[in-house]
This record gives structure tokens, C-alpha cells and sequence, in this order.
């Protein structure tokens, strides 16, 4: 059995991984699609696609579900009638999707799938919106992601881009 | 003579049929445009232009308007300055635009079109975003449509879809 | 029941006719879909989105279908795996679909809806290639298409639109 | 040396001049960009893009810049990560960015390319976004814009346009 | 190191999987680019993106490559002087480019990667486009691709897909 | 009075020189657009637009044109119907088009423009087509246009570029 997971992962954080353990126990393999693929330098989409499937790869493999999660990047259309579509045509056959995202579930449910919702995870200690902030105003959000997703950002100078692109205040 | 009548239609409601009572005095066909086809499945768009468009046909038909009325859905370009040219490349000829939207008519009158201004609805009763808000907050909006539109958007569930969309509240 | 019937119509002929009246037996509304809608002012697709609409208009209020036939012009995306889900989305809920195109049976099927295909229309004779090519060599092309075709071809001077455009040899 | 200047210009105002003028202390030629090309007819960004080639000419030419100066309109693209590149492939071969814009220079600088800030203009005073709420609001916005831009404004009736967008006040 | 290789695998094919066989000898990864991930449906391009990464998927798994290979789809752009930087900011970061392709070869030099050439496949024999032509001939493709892909198309009524599509003539 | 002159410039040549030089006899300045301005790397588009605007920079100001030559690079829309506008948004007033070329001069003229024919150039001795295969042959191209081309031409090595281009015959 195949699932499906979507999410942005700016950045991928503790929460999304709660998920896929939960998912990674009913199937076999898991498809990971990062939306939104083509944003990125923004404060809501800072990392690439690029980035964020570093991220991905570089966790799955520490936590051994290599073989058994694909990743895959896929922009956004910004049409909901015909997004669910347009994700299905990209990715291998699924069975069933994962999503506490209400219009993922909806999108989804309306095309036929099971959409299974997953053990709650607390959205407001974890969520990708959060961790944004506080890596702006310094706070400590290493705690709340993988280890090869702190290890990525420091690489990448990540906190740097996000106070940057915080301050650039465009009064153009 | 033919009329141009141009509206998102998120839901048609009884505004809308006060403009287009108005036109039909005047022209012998109305051409409308179901403006931003491509949207739904949002809280300010929420259903698709094929639903919108069973609104109006299924609305029109009721009223004895069927061989008089056109509808024609037309995505966004997002280019003002191309905009009203973009949609009369999908319509047949008009000679007269109604409208009471600021942007429209001066997009019209721009490229040298007649705008007629309509009687007056009284716009704090009469609009899509209260009709959208009162179906989010189970107020009685089906009073301020036609009876077809009460009919469809129930069998498409629709405020549910409302209610979901409302609280997505999206912190990923 | 609603049926649905895809074609460019550059222009407008008698073939497309002896398909719909075929379909009208069937159905008690009929979708025209105007594929190709942004194309026009080539060889393959002189008339705008606009120019065939009023073809299909003016027939059907002529063969008296005029309440039962809705036309909507629909852009290419030129993704085949989500162009049936794009028709889809911006007309009302169909039944079956009408079609002789190959590709077209072969998405919709895909799709899960019933094709239906029609009587034999002799292709060598009646076909948009064809009558394109009758017109910029100066041959009968009229007989070939509905009375309100001719008359509104001639009045936008179709024919040398597609003569001037045979001869552009671009050469930049 | 050939520099390149990048800003929206709605409108082109005396902060941008004074950038341009350092900038031509530095290099023979400066390309400037019009970003946002394709926007015009909103409050954000009320001129086309080809009213705001006719301020950037008109003004270069007064200030004796005709010559040494390019200017080139770009339209967005909207994905940060290839934007540099897009804006890159559109214009001659360049040396230095000039730019006070924090996003512009993290995405040239991601690039390779040399970033230079420009002496300080006070953005309190002169910045679009101010200049744009005076001329809504009827204020004295003359003074803060090259003689040539006052003209054109004028004899597109600007302020009007501004007005009447300002008013539009949304509520389909 | 990290190597990239891109195609459009339509189908994957004994070439293909001599280029990455070399490749995987110098790299410790390779991430493979689905090209054109948008089409299908046509004689050039019959299988989907989702379709061509099973039968990556598959086959990398069978020659136990799993873990080190990663697929990504991409759709194209048709900017060529942007198109190495649209790949690129989808994919984890890479050392060298494996192609035998003059212009993918050519676009990625310009952006100042190494790209190698592998060793000679014969392509009278080996290529895309005589594979499919014999699918719609009804010749023996079957030893030309790995047999998972075999499996694939075979399961998906791929050959079927092709014939019909060949037959369309679109006459329209 | 202001002119304009539209072409793709692959490359630049004696051709485009002489129609300009009709035009500035009219006109006090002329707009030239550089079309397909996004296309690059190709056999019939091998140059990219900001390759193409130094050609026309550095030959205008050869020619004492430098003040009175605008050069607008402008992308391809596809959609006939509405390419005119589209031009017409991204350049300053004009009032007269210069064009041989078929296309162009319907479209011009169905907005109501003045379109001139200039004098006669031999198009089966200079024409893009032909000074392109020359360069692909290795004939005697760089008489047909005029030096600066030749110069940038040599800088890139652009007879490179497109013997690598016609090689490629791309078989995947």
C-alpha cells in the first residue's frame, strides 16, 4: 500500500515527522510532495524546493525509511478545481492520503481518496509558521526540527536569509 | 443591441438579478461573464465556474431569459491593461457594458465602451462577501438569492464546504 | 441528461452539425465546448474564441435548439493528463460525451465517463482542414457550412484573413 | 562598466533619481529595470508599463542621461529562486547592481554579482508607497517627482485613475 | 560527489540505464530529472510523469540502487537561457552533469558545471523514438527496456494507448 | 511622431538596417521590439534578448541613432487575438508601424493603426533564415549585417552555439 503526505516544509519540522511515523506504520511506501515547490525567499516560503527536499532525503535517511519515502516537488496552480489532479499526474498510484490540512482533505475526498486524519500533534508548539518566527527574533527553534534540518539551515545561512528578507520593509 | 455583463457570481444572488432585469429592458441580448472561472474552494471563490454557471443557466431558464442570456467563463489575466481586451476575445460583439464595478468601467470606458451605470441595490445588504459570511456563520441567506441557487448549493453541500474552508486556519 | 461535445470549430461545419443532431436525439441539453479558445489568426485557427461562439450561436437559434445548447469556449492547457478534469471544472455536471477524436474518447474514458461515437460523417469531404483549404484556394466552401457561417465569415472579410495569412512565408 | 538600477516606478520619483545619479558617477551605462511590468490599473501599481517608459525617457533625456541610460521593462515571475536570472537573460551584460532593496540584493548577491547601496535617501519622505497615498488623498505630491513625470501624469489624468481605484471598495 | 542526469524516459530504456550504470561508478548519488513532466498523451510523449517514475522507481529498486538514486519531475519551460537554473533550484545540490545531449550539455556548461559524456550507446538501436515507433508497429521493444518497465506499460495497456493515439489524424 | 518596428532580430542584420532607415526619414523616435524575446538556444531563435539588444544598442549608436532608438525586449503571448495590445502595454504612445511581414500588419491594423510597407530588400538574399543556415554551413554570413553584430557574434561565439544546436537531432 502507497500514501501520499503534502506539505511545505518551511522547514520541515517535528510535527511533519509525527505524521509520517504514523503514516510510515500503515504502508508500505510513502510519497512525500513539497507544494508550493517554486516559492521560496519570501518570509511564508523561505527555502527552495531544492532545499527543502535536502531536508527530506537527509532525515529519512538518518531515520532508516530510505528506500520507502520518494519526494516529490510540485508547483503550485492555484486552481483548487483541477490541484488535486494536477498533483496525482506526478507522482506514482496512492491508496490513501494524509492530511490534517482541511482543503487537502477536502480536495481529495471530492476525487474519491480516504483522507486519514493523524494523531494530534500540538500546532501551537509546532507548526511551521512558529518555528518561522522564531528563528527571525532569535528564539530557539533547533529543538523543534531534525537534527539534519538544523545542520541544512546553518549550512545555508538560513536564519540570515529570514532576518534579511524580515527587514527589507518595501515601501517601493 | 447586445450587453456585456460581467460578475464573479460567488453565489449569483438577487443583486445581480437587479442589474441584469435592468439590462434586459435595454438590450435584446446579454452576454455574461462569469469573471475569475478559474477560482474555487476559497472563502472569498468558493465554488467552480460549472457550478456558477448551473446558477445562472438554471436561474435564467426561470426567469425566461434562456434564449436571451449567454454566459461565458472567463479566467483572470491578472493584466489590467490587457484585461477588457482579453475578454472580448471570447465573446460575441457587444455595444454596451454594464456595470456599477469602478475597475470594470474604467477598463471599459478606456477602450471606448459605453459603461451604464445600474439602479441602485443597496450594496451593505445586497452583496457576495455578506451573502458568503452569513453562510459561514449559519445566518438566513437563502433570501437574498434565487431559488435555483438555494437548490444547487444544497445539493452540492456547499456550506459545509463554507465551514471547512473557514477553518482551515492553514499554520503549516 | 446532459451530454458534452468537443471541437474547435474553424469554422463551423456540417459535419459538426450532423453530430450534434445525432447527440440531440440522445440528450436533453448539449454542452459545445470550443476548444483551442485562445487561438486564432492562423491557418489552423483563423477565428477568435468570439467569432465561433457567434457560429454556434446563430445555428442553433436557426435549428431551433437555442434553449437546449450551451456553448463555452475552454483554453488549451496542454497537460493531457488533467485536460478532461480543466473541461470539467468550467461547465455544468455532463452525462456523456460525444466524440469522434480519438484522444478526446481516450481522456474522458480514462476519466470514467461514457463516449459515445456517431454516425459516419465522410471526413474526406467534410472536415475543418479541408474547408480551410477551400477557402484560401478559392474554392466552394460554402455549401459545406451552416447559412449564418457564411454570413458571418463574410462580414469579418474571413477569407482574406486566411488568404494574407497563407501568404505571410515567414522568412525573419 | 555597465551598472544595472531595478525598481517599480509607480511613479518614478526624486528618490530614484538621486540613485541613478550616483550610480552614473561609477559606470558608463546603467540599465534600468521596470519591474512588474505587466501590473498597472491598482492602487500598488496604478501606470503600465509603458507610461512608465515614457517618465524613465522623458526624464533621462531632460537630465542629459539619454545616451547612457537603457531602460528595460521586465515582467515578475514569481519564484525568487530564478528571478536574477530571468532579469538577467532580458538585458545587456552587466558589472554592479545598485539597489537598496534587501530582497534584490540577497537574490543578485546569491548570484555572484557586486551589490552596491546608495547614498541615503529618506524613505520617510520619498518612497512610492507615500507619494501614491498623496495623490489619493489630494496632497502635494508634485514636488517629489522629476518635472517630465508631473507632465505625463497630468495628460493620462493620473490622480483620477487613483481616485477612482481607491474608491472601487470590492464587495461582489 | 553528486551527479545529475536528465531525460524524459518515455519509455525508460537499456540506454538510459547504461548512462546511469557509468554514472553511479564516479557518483556517490545521482538525482535523475524527469524531463517534460507535464506531457502525455502524445506520440512523443505517451506516459505520464507518475507513470515514467514507477518505472524509475522500480527499476532502480530491482538493480538495488534505492537508496542512491532520487527522481524528481520537472516540467519544462521552454526559456532555454533560464532552464539550467529552473532544474537546478528543484533539485539537492550536485558536482557534475551526466549527458550525451548537445543542448543540455550545452546550457549546463554555460552555468559552469562539468558535464561528462558516457560511453557510447549505439542510438540507431537505442533511442526513444525508434522504441515507440515499434510499439505502434507492433514490433519486439520488449528486450530494449528493463523488465519492470515491461511489467508497467503492460499493466497500464500502454501499447493500446499508443496505437490509438497514432491513430487520431486529427482532421478537425 | 513616434514609430515602431517589430522583429525577432536572430540576428540582427543589413535587412532590419534598411527598414529603420526608411522609418527614421518619418519619425522623430522609433520603438524597436525585440519579439520571442523569452526564446534562446535554438536553431531558429539562437540568441538570447539581451544578446540581441547589444546588437541593437551598439549599432544604433554606431549610427547616430543612440537618443531616438528605444528597445523594448517583449515575450511572446500565443495569442493573436490579443498580441497587439499586448505590445502596445509595454511601450511608450506610438502613432505609425513599420512591417513587412503579414501577421504583424493585420493585427496592427484591425487596431485601427497606420501600418507602412517599406522599401523593397531582397528577402532570398537577407533574410534571418538564410544568414542563420550560412552560419550552420560555414558560409560567408557576416557581410549581411552590420559590424557590431559580427563583433558580439564572434565575443559569444555564437557560430558555436548553433553548429552544436543543428548537431543535436535528438533522439530520446
Amino acid at each position: 500500500m502507497r500514501g501520499l503526505f503534502i506539505g511545505r516544509f518551511q522547514p520541515l519540522h517535528n510535527g511533519h515527522i509525527s505524521i509520517m511515523e504514523a503514516a510510515m506504520k500503515d504502508v508500505d511506501e510513502l510519497v512525500v510532495v513539497i507544494g508550493s515547490a517554486e516559492s521560496s525567499h519570501t518570509l511564508k516560503d523561505p527555502f527552495t524546493a531544492g532545499e527543502r527536499m535536502e531536508m527530506l532525503l537527509g532525515t529519512c535517511r538518518e531515520l532508516g525509511w530510505g528506500e520507502r519515502v520518494t519526494v516529490v516537488p510540485v508547483r503550485d496552480v492555484n486552481r483548487y478545481s483541477i490541484w488535486a489532479d494536477h498533483v496525482l499526474s506526478y507522482i506514482p498510484g496512492i491508496d490513501v492520503v494524509y492530511s490534517n490540512n482541511a482543503l487537502t482533505a477536502m480536495l481529495f475526498r471530492e476525487k474519491g481518496f480516504e483522507v486519514r486524519s493523524t494523531p494530534l500533534v500540538d500546532r501551537n508548539v509546532l507548526s511551521g509558521v512558529r518555528i518561522r518566527r522564531m528563528m527571525v527574533e532569535g528564539e530557539d527553534w533547533e529543538v523543534l526540527v531534525p537534527p539534519v534540518v538544523v545542520r541544512i539551515i546553518t549550512e545555508l545561512d538560513g536564519v540570515r536569509r529570514m532576518k534579511e528578507l524580515s527587514e527589507r520593509g518595501d515601501r517601493s
